[in-house]
């Protein structure tokens, strides 16, 4: 069986360590592997396979040979360096928002758009953690009973910002508990017993970016403009796993049994449902896990046609590094690693 | 200026205990504070205005001499006890659901409905705590511009369980972060660090109550059975202070600053929106406070008459004791505490 040498930018990061976590568990197909970060962490050891790999700096000249980069260092790494990957030959999967909105990108969920992939110049990027969770088990259904509009509010965990503010959680929670003062720094305000609807930055609309890419990206992934979409992200103090309430209005009514009947069977999703027991996703429980888990699932009292539904992932895996490591499997499955031409 | 003779049922409870703090804080007109509760906590002390009382058992006697009586015992509780008050002389303003969707109580929050106080025969029921933060700011915007339908996710702090749902937090908190073994007795599944979609019991509809109060006391509370309602009700792990996002389509298009505008001056509310400078309402600021704080307001962009919000509001305060002793407040002022006749 052939295999890749693979590179991680950001490998220090929550996703870059979950990027090597999913490589092994899936036995991904690797030659050799790089793992690439700041100039701050080079120097580090990690671990892949019980084999210990130093960490070097990310440079122009570090990608050199390498068939497939994953990156997740942040927009501003991704926008300078993909770029170069692709250059020397490698096949980007960028995990950052950088390219995701970039008409030649493809904006790729494997279990909804994987052709997308065919089309690739080099980058492929992977969506925003909260628009994954939410596709993955809402494309099936609009694909036999068209979704005209998406009325979302999502409780995000403090992963998705990154190891600073896992820490940041909790010291937070340790000083409350303890009767001190906090003082954020990672957030804007107390993250420890508190929410806060704020996720990235605010935009002239006074929607969020981070509610803004579930607009966008949903569409993009779905191959409809016409899917009308909103969304208020809200941060919880949960370690890991974002969990969203979800109203979905169809072009034509639709049942919780037909919805559960399709679910049942789509791929990369769990149905989790039966209220008479209290079972229904959970962040606690969806932790490290490769599954998107759908319950509460129910007619909207408010509106003929429309479904209401709780989604819970992992965002780390599925919203992140699972879902980019998904990517390249099928890039090498089909034999598309190699940009297209035109 | 004449005086009452004022109990509290429930006295050592989460709400009952905030009773007692404001009707200090707000100088009501007590003559004497009897303090009932359940055999349990008979004989425990607590203070008024700095004067110990001893709590006694709740007993069919116990009303004798009564002018108010406020209840927060649970609805067993009320449905036994609060008729049996209102025999005996006393007003009765319940905090249980046990009264609220009986026709011949009214279902009163003081900035909406208080004429409905008059109607009374003995007992003015106190909506649930979600309900309420949500109709404060939303009534004013539907006298302008009728509202068609609303959607709401809550994220509701463990207070509104009750004293061992903040007890249980903090351990389960502790747990967690020593690396033990969380095993959870108030709630269904652990909360520390996760959040879960399950408020009160679950109905056929796959609503759970709490929900479907949402539903049903906001139409009562706003005279308007056509108002569509659909709510996810979700435990958070937050000690005071219940947030919501909500969508509401209005009948005729309304822009962000014309409601920013209205909400400016109606009463309990206060404006809280810069996003320029991460201004917005939080569960943690709002505790201990009386307002109803709202921010985030911005156009659906999902929908063209649609506006999207986020809510916050201290859920023992303006939730529960606050709005019930502001309901007292307007029978003594409006000289509505007799039961109309007929």
């Amino acid at each position: 069986m052939k295999a890749y040498r693979v590179a991680i930018v950001g490998a220090t990061g929550m996703v870059g360590q979950e990027f090597i976590k999913v490589l092994e568990q899936r036995n991904f197909p690797v030659e050799s592997l790089d793992l690439l970060a700041s100039d701050r962490s080079a120097g580090k050891k990690l671990y892949f396979n019980h084999r210990e790999i130093e960490v070097k700096e990310t440079t122009p000249e570090s990608f050199k040979g390498i068939d497939i980069a994953l990156f997740s260092a942040g927009a501003d790494i991704s926008r300078y360096f993909a770029p170069l990957a692709v250059q020397t030959g490698a096949a980007v999967v960028d995990n950052s928002s950088a390219w995701r909105m970039d008409p030649k990108v493809p904006l790729v969920v494997p279990e909804i758009n994987v052709e997308d992939i065919k089309k690739h110049k080099g980058i492929i990027a992977n969506p925003n953690c909260s628009t994954i969770q939410m596709v993955v088990p809402l494309y099936p259904l609009h694909k036999t009973n068209p979704i005209k509009r998406i009325i979302a509010s999502t409780y995000q965990s403090v992963s998705g910002t990154g190891i600073a503010a896992m820490d940041e959680l909790t010291n937070q929670t340790k000083q409350v508990l303890n009767g001190q003062t906090v003082v954020p720094h990672v957030y804007s305000h107390q993250i420890a017993f508190n929410v806060l609807p704020e996720i990235d930055v605010f935009l002239d609309n006074a929607y969020t970016r981070e509610e803004w890419k579930m607009v966008e990206e949903t569409r993009k992934i779905m191959h409809d403009d016409n899917i009308a979409v909103s969304a208020t992200c809200v941060r919880v103090p949960v370690f890991i796993g974002h969990s969203e309430a979800v109203t979905v209005e169809f072009t034509n009514s639709i049942s919780p049994d037909e919805a559960r009947r399709i679910l049942s069977q789509s791929p990369g999703v769990k149905l989790m449902d039966d209220p008479a027991i209290s079972l229904y996703p959970q962040a606690y429980s969806a932790a490290g896990t490769d599954d998107v888990y759908v319950g509460r699932i129910r007619r909207d009292v408010s509106h003929s046609n429309s479904l209401v539904m709780w989604i819970v992932a992992d965002n780390i895996r599925k919203g992140a590094a699972l879902n980019s490591v998904q990517i390249a499997e099928e890039m090498i499955k089909r034999d598309w690693l190699r940009p297209s031409g035109g």
